[in-house]
């Protein structure tokens, strides 16, 4: 059995160690092979980790640095004084190899400028894309991309991504010729932006994809498209937008206010016996299990969280990253493109 | 009492007279003072108001045309093609002052392209928005715009909309300094495209308007802005996926499928009593209330209502305008522009 690295920054998102490392523990207590390599302040993760038994700290190993980065900064200052911060000392582990993966809930602009400064990005991809599971309401899920990396990508960017989330959706939701949609305002032929109309014909044209035309917002989680491209811009505000409205919505079944708790519980639990069904599929849809975008195009697995993830949600995220090491993403997409030259 | 008349293109939307007629006639029933001029095809509107009592078809008048758009055209053509179509003709009699506004549930683009062809636009605005209400969590709505007129908007282009709907709040929602908010991809400074942060930079000097700053799309439906505002691609994107997300949600309490028709009753009836607060909020975010959509920055009311809206979300349209004209705001906008000269 080989083991499994991944490099974590600790500091990262809005609650620090204190979400992060516990997340870590529930990842390590399901996955034997896994090991972390933990980046962040050793006063802050250690009594942490003290409390876990010895197996679980046998696989954990603290690097200490008491420096994170600073995101009020001016973007290209931020980076320039980002050595020896938490998230560049995870990124750098991956690049050296001593991790396959990393993870971080830290400022996305930041992580992705590293990233792509520090780890060898894949042949033929211009620049990565921030990639999504989306959940749908058949309780599946879609690959949406870019979600945030790219504010404009012009047409040759747009059917990139449409590459590499064709074989992220071939592999991780394991299906044959997934249905590709790009995301536009309208599915007639002159709608949209004009790179999103390039994109389209080209798309049209390519025999190896199964591109199904355009898509619009209201359809994005009805599982009619496998994946689904857009520019980054419209894509984060789309996902923020489902998220949004998915966490309003379930956050009705979970803070009945200032009734009394037996009041609450015993709706909540009549809610549940009469709607289980339903109650499930609320579940499934909860923006928690799908936490974890991947910097798609660079040759190893970069995983975003959520800032404000909870300790449930990072699992999630961490989960996201050892999946896509186990399925060699970055190898498989690399050898797709290849194939394609 | 004096009249107000509306022109409604019957023919417009996916169902046509079968659904437009019935919310107009809910509409006429409603308020005493509604006249319409229905355009449309005199043989399938006829047999609809036929069955109106005689007070209501008192204020009904059918212009007959045999002519409907094809939106299936490229646009210049359908534009060219349109002349005697039952949406032009709409739009001409608000041109021509024979109605106060116009209500069509037609192609957006069609609609906002001969409604700018036809109608005088308002002083000091170079193009003009759709704008709607959209539903907060806290039972009100915000207003947002862009919502696709636009597929690109300069800074200049996103003050212009700042403008019109901060006026568009104060009448609409009654509200003194209406909070405004520009979409962006997060909320730090240096996010999102160069129009969004220039725009930014520009409202941030402004005196006469309360803004905010970004607002991200899962805060959307928060009730923290009164006024977003944001270009048409990404305003597009993020009210369908706003209302796609509600709808599928929503449809977990309408439809439990296979069950026989004594078990979903009951089953209603049990979750109506047991949540009955909660219903009535899921149903104030139920997106037929916030159906129709009005392209400010004209000189008349013109709305323009989802294609595939029921006879129920129509009649919010129908409504949407009536409400409009009633607070006179194209003259609220015209006038709350030129005091800014």
């Amino acid at each position: 059995m080989t083991s499994l690295t991944i490099a974590l920054d600790v500091m990262g998102g809005d609650f620090g160690p204190r979400i992060t490392i516990p997340a870590a523990q529930r990842a390590l207590e399901h996955n034997p092979r896994l090991h972390f390599l933990l980046f962040g302040h050793q006063a802050e993760i250690a009594p942490l980790t003290d409390r876990l038994d010895s197996e679980l700290q046998s696989r954990v190993q603290i690097i200490h640095t008491e420096k994170t980065l600073n995101s009020d900064l001016p973007f290209l200052q931020a980076i320039r004084q980002s050595k020896g911060s938490s998230m560049r000392l995870a990124i750098e582990a991956v690049a050296k190899g001593e991790a396959q993966g990393c993870v971080s809930g830290g400022n996305t602009g930041l992580l992705m400028g590293l990233a792509k400064q520090l780890i060898e990005p894949l042949p033929n991809i211009d620049r990565p894309a921030l990639t999504s599971l989306i959940p749908t309401m058949n309780g599946k899920s879609s690959v949406m991309l870019d979600l945030g990396a790219n504010v404009e990508a012009d047409s040759k960017l747009l059917c990139q991504f449409a590459e590499m989330g064709n074989i992220f959706a071939q592999v991780m939701l394991d299906l044959v010729f997934p249905r590709l949609s790009l995301l536009n305002i309208g599915t007639e032929e002159n709608k949209g932006s004009p790179q999103t109309r390039e994109a389209h014909q080209q798309l049209k044209l390519t025999n190896h994809l199964n591109y199904q035309g355009f898509i619009e917002g209201d359809k994005l989680m009805n599982g009619i498209a496998d994946v689904i491209i857009c520019d980054g811009f419209s894509g984060n505000i789309a996902l923020k937008t489902m998220e949004g409205a998915a966490k309003n919505i379930l956050s009705f079944f979970k803070k009945p206010t200032e009734e009394s708790n037996l009041c609450r519980q015993t709706k909540r639990l009549l809610l549940r016996a009469i709607f289980y069904r339903y109650y499930r599929k609320l579940q499934q849809i909860n923006p928690d299990r799908h936490n974890g975008a991947t910097l798609l195009g660079l040759s190893s697995v970069v995983v975003k969280s959520h800032g404000g993830a909870s300790n449930n949600a990072f699992f999630y995220a961490i989960d996201h990253a050892i999946s896509q090491i186990e399925h060699k993403i970055p190898e498989r997409i690399s050898r797709g493109l290849e194939k394609l030259e």
